[in-house]
């Protein structure tokens, strides 16, 4: 009997194209069995993001940071910052030409494939985000449950 | 009877700097016997573009691709933005004082130790890229050729 | 019987939130008994300065270099540059607000936890540093410790 293999990918990132390159081989890995979970952390939080602005009560500094980080996935940059001129809109314009798959719809397809999207609690504290704020059907948890996924995985990612 | 270890890394960084890790992790992999694949996603393919101008029909935008990104290892930039004093050009210099080796000196080092070098397809098509233009000797493989390696891996890194 | 997990972190980055994600997950997980090493390579090497200014005898280069970087944990900048505004002091802000523990402090209790800090060699040569420089009771090694304790590991990540 063989055990189901298992890929855990922290999502650290906020930029577009390495969300799209975690979303890929997190669908790709779900697609081959494995059990798969993204913990986003720190900017990666930001993908999880409803895209609308949602009415919560906040302090000056948490409303401050929702403000000034990006709402939700579509709205993400790009790492790569040495050629001002590729921007998100014509990377987004190359992929639409060549059809292939937007992060929010990775994300949809992930959530489709039963993938484990999991925000970190710390930086949800940390960034003063509500759980309004953020999509539904995700888990909150810390690096406990995150190093009990891991410890027995077959493909362990920072991304 | 002992299997061989593996290691796997994904290379979706364009930098000098961490190509140059990458690299040196790979070939110390190497050296110790693994199985060694380097998958290069994303910006990482700009290491395996041959340095000299090949000449291949494209559309507009893929010609604009191929401009704006560095054409081959030694004209990657530096992941570190934060002092823009310390340039590629001094971290070769230190290099050179030093007897580092270089990064096209490392990938032709993978090369002779038979690291697989490989060429993500899905980037290949969205940045316009034509089999000339990249090096020879090369494999080209998606998501799925990754994960069969990485799910029996011994070392599996994102970089 | 069963092994003790292992988790071997390489930190390539030099900045302050790439580093407190790996010094989380490295005192989360020797929590959890594993027995754990932070390989600090290029940039990385920045958070083992010491804090204070070191005089010890160097070429002009390495001057330069020993200058331009920041000296220690505290003083290293952010990963994200997309918002000219969330600056390392407004993420210290929010930090203290929350009783988060800052960088030195999560590398004190790494130490107290017994997790092996490894400055890489290669990396000390590369950039003109003086072991005094650098923080007592850490250990100098290369890529081959690196792979030695890697590929046996159980959670393997590159920062």
């Amino acid at each position: 009997m063989s055990e189901q293999k298992s890929t855990n990918i922290i999502l650290f990132s906020g930029d577009y194209d390495k969300a799209m390159a975690g979303y890929i081989i997190a669908n790709g890995a779900a697609a081959y069995d494995h059990k798969v979970t993204i913990f986003h952390t720190f900017w990666g939080l930001n993908a999880l993001r409803k895209d609308e602005n949602v009415h919560v009560k906040k302090g000056l500094m948490d409303k401050m940071f929702g403000k000034m980080m990006p709402r939700g996935a579509d709205k993400l940059g790009l790492s790569n910052m040495h050629f001002a001129g590729i921007g998100p809109k014509m990377i987004k314009n190359v992929m639409k030409k060549h059809n292939a798959t937007s992060l929010p719809d990775l994300i949809e397809m992930a959530k489709m494939q039963d993938i484990n999207l999991v925000a970190c609690q710390m930086t949800v504290d940390l960034l003063g985000f509500k759980r309004e704020e953020l999509m539904d059907g995700i888990e909150y948890a810390g690096v406990a449950a995150y190093l009990a996924d891991a410890e027995n995985g077959n493909v362990n990612l920072f991304i």
